[in-house]
């Protein structure tokens, strides 16, 4: 069995780590850090984890934690994973951050972004970007995974093939996207109450989402040119999921048939990514709760341009399950164990 | 490996069932019978099967379903079941029904209440009420097996354990239950639709709901004698999750020690009855997506009253997590196998 | 114009106050009172009044205030309108409190169930009951106004005709009652978070609710001898509503339409009060937005007890709108001005 | 007093036409029509009216109804209206159409996109397409107005004055909309039930959805030159509201002030239209149950393109606020009338 260790456990990606290791086969949580609660029971803060798990929460002692287990997931706000980790821990853990610390490779550009001065600088090179569909044979002999964002994964996805194959304009793609309110986290603020989310939807980070560079560098490497796009996320009011509306102008005529192609190159055998039927549009009820990503696009004759859509959960394959993912390939077990959950519908 | 039939696949129970046994590991679904959509890929109408599972839909020829599979799931509305059922079905397959046609042992209150003839009434002495933790040992023997409705799962669970020990008035007790949508099925009417159902909540059938004469037997059971009790259900703007509130006159002074060891009693070895800690409430979402029934209570000194409180999945232990359940128990399987999905919160 | 003064103007119930003022045609804000957004323009805090109202947040200086308006609503926390209001204030002033403190006529009862010191018991014989329907006369002269609570509105106006005509037992009362979310006002706590209340429902304060005794003491006033009950509130997963169900025992056999003629008694000239048509449940959506209050009832001759069931809009007649109604009555004015939207569904 | 009879009373934007007449102070409903609930009592299919509005649904005689009333509002599914009118309804009464029968002037883009005949098609030229604030001296003195569909009134109003102002590309306009469900009407669809919208999100009619032709054809009456756009609508779980998020490139450098100066130039003096604060964006709780349109906009320089974002409500501004709105403008009363409706939050 392998010994995993959560910091951040008490947030909604890390209670999401914790439903789904609670439930795989060949790992066991055997510390469960939070910083709000420790101490506390953790099944006292998740009702639902009553009679399932029977522990206290600890701390966040990342040395100690090292002895402890073989795997540390870091769901936690950015920055603090970057100035947890050491030699010292990697020699002796893999670790998985849930953060962004380690997930641009230009640490002036994530200090840009995030505001924020980057601690351990000297790891960001030998980080993986642990996108697993993409960088599967890198993840594998990783010691520092960097799990990507929720919002990077869906758009990426959606969008890498007809990148790859030189489909589409790399300077003319828009990510519009849509996401749920566990997105925000579940920290007590008056924009995130049930009376300020519900029966409403709004633009939020126009221009300055911190995710855009993370989609940019990755699409980058896919179309081998620089991509600078516009990305603009949209709280919607539901719990869970990420729908993304992509466009971008295509540089040839061409058919359905052939993009179709395009995509099932890269997809085909991926369990975890579904392209739909042609004209079925990616829902997010249909991911609900699975580690599965639904993929589709659109041809617009008129305005030559395709729309591309892809839909996941944001705890499961945006966080916590991509996180498993990456556990399982790191470990050599089969990349699906513990991730077979079929999506929860109504 | 058993063999699985369903009719009535794809209502909202019927789909449930699916999305539990296609994880089940001693059992797959060989049948996906439909009504309204014989002939249509499974995947089509529930998009979340896609790439999972690979059938059409069929019809509900029962008499060819017994040859071929081990057992039939009935998941369609009133008076469907008892009018296929005949003792040659029987004698080949077990037959697990969803719906009311077997739970009440009066054939007259069965009519009144429903408004319908039973079509077979010869056989409802035999059928077994599938409440598992209740009807155990019957159950493993059973061919025909009347599996509770929701409300009265829940309703039933919350209240047994005080009529068993005769601490409450079997006369005084009041339930009030509310209930997610799910519940109403998948039938396209004006009530059911988005804008009817959020931002509202209402009562409905106050005084004549159908489960009021299922609930009062099982209690009366329970009592040794007559139950007669208010039902009074409600609509929730909520996918999944029954909560009851119930209410009784205590017989006598009591302490919460003694109350609390009148559910122990009954429950401390069931696995899927949680009784909580002392002043924390069953909430909906704590069960969600999984086959738990979340339990507690709270005397009322001032009234001398007890409020019962109970909250489960209707989908699940409130249908298609309790007729697997059942399912197991007949098949002489682990009682919990492919039942031991983690709640999902958020 | 009646000059207006609210403190606590930026909750939700002085924000509904706001709205619902600044239609009235003989009443204008003067001073938006907030304790946490001292300063900052109103419009900036609630966007909806963006080029309708241009004023800042102002402090709660009572006694500036009470030299500056005509009247002043406090819609603050327990405890603050106490240590607010003297005999100065109250000699310039009309007060209208939508908090709690005056309205329990025991200091002690008062005390006990809020867990706080009453810092102004000397007023609380004066203060009038702000239930309009039922103490308009009283409400006319008065200089301190305690504006009923939203669960208390409801569950009064449901089962006053009852108890005032004799026909319950005023020891049988039951009060299952469901609010929608914005009643838990707008501090940020992770239980109001919109994750934490959607696709939820869950019981809250049970047995120990603070609406409990002001419910009690009002309809004890309607019987005219003691009333003790049971009052269980649920949080329900939409923004405005409240619906109560209550039970009580009928003292005699009794038609529908002998009770239909004890609500008409009362209720028959009340605009505000509808009692609906036979068998028509109350439900929150059809009076969202409106100062109405919907109202019917059920006898079930099984159980020989009587449903009685209400729906308000808890910021409307359970908050600001009920205070409005309050201050038309106190200056003389239409009860209704001001009040006359039309439920908006959906 | 003006006499208005409507046309499909009884689906959403006909209710909402009979919330805003009902507080009208100028008009009156003479005339309930209804296919689907001839006969019925208005107020038992939408019980927010009981006591408000007492009269019974009629049929859709529009001769009979043309000698009854002032002005006819049709909100009908597309093609009633233009079957109905005729020169001597026409001669009558003023027809307020909510339907997209006269909304597009070329009768084969109508034919081609709404897959039906035009049964009118002599009365397009005459039609006045009824966007109040861009049209508003052609519909004082017309006879039959096209009120512009939701969608179309929210992208248009949010891109207008930058094209008619000749800053932003006309062939690189991308519109990703999103829309509460009241806007897919009141049929009894499963697509529409509660467990199939809540909890989810999806894009449809990509690339084909009706409101696109209409939105160009505007747009190109603004940019002097023809333009052709992509027009994504999306489904979000609430009841009202529609956000536009709209990109555009930009055809020079420019700034804030500049951008901000074209929307005051049209927009500074419309009551209607609130241009918001720098990097305050649009949101549709802050409209809701108004007549208001939010806009605003932000340049991205990193791509060269602007995100103009538009909030309404779709059941106000987007239909019976609008043809109110109309109305007033047809029979010269202030344009404001009866639309003075604070928005409702929460």
């Amino acid at each position: 069995m392998i010994k995993v260790g959560i910091i951040g456990s008490t947030g909604y990606a890390g209670a999401e780590l914790v439903r789904l290791i609670v439930g795989h086969p060949q790992a066991e949580i055997v510390w469960y850090g939070s910083h709000s609660y420790k101490g506390e029971s953790y099944a006292d803060i998740y009702q639902n984890m009553f009679e399932i798990v029977d522990a206290k929460c600890m701390g966040e002692d990342m040395d100690r934690l090292a002895d402890a287990v073989d795997v540390i997931f870091t769901a936690t706000p950015q920055g603090l994973c970057s100035s947890l980790v050491d030699e010292d821990v990697l020699n002796k853990v893999k670790v998985i951050d849930l953060s962004a610390d380690f997930r641009i490779k230009d640490v002036e550009t994530y200090e840009k972004w995030y505001g924020i001065e980057h601690k351990s600088p000297q790891f960001i090179d030998e980080a993986v970007y642990g996108l697993c569909e993409i960088n599967r044979e890198d993840i594998k002999g990783a010691r520092l995974i960097a799990n990507p964002g929720c919002y990077t994964t869906c758009s990426i996805l959606s969008i890498y093939p007809l990148l790859k194959e030189g489909l589409i304009d790399p300077l003319s793609i828009i990510v519009d996207a849509k996401s749920g309110t566990s997105g925000a986290g579940r920290g007590s603020k008056v924009a995130n109450l049930f009376c300020e989310v519900n029966e409403n939807i709004k633009a939020y980070g126009v221009t300055t989402h911190r995710h855009t560079p993370e989609i940019e560098e990755q699409l980058s490497y896919a179309a081998g040119k620089s991509v600078i796009l516009n990305f603009t996320p949209h709280l919607v009011p539901m719990q869970r999921g990420i729908l993304v509306t992509a466009y971008a102008n295509l540089l040839k005529e061409i058919s359905y048939k052939e993009v179709k192609a395009a995509y099932d190159k890269y997809y085909k055998n991926e369990k975890f990514i579904r392209v739909l039927n042609e004209d079925v549009n990616p829902e997010t009820r249909w991911v609900e709760g699975s580690n599965y990503v639904d993929i589709n696009f659109k041809i617009d004759e008129r305005t030559n341009r395709i729309v591309m859509m892809g839909a996941l959960d944001n705890l499961v394959k945006g966080a916590a399950g991509q996180a498993v993912q990456n556990m399982n390939l790191v470990f050599g077990l089969d990349e699906d164990m513990g991730l077979e959950q079929v999506p929860m519908f109504p």
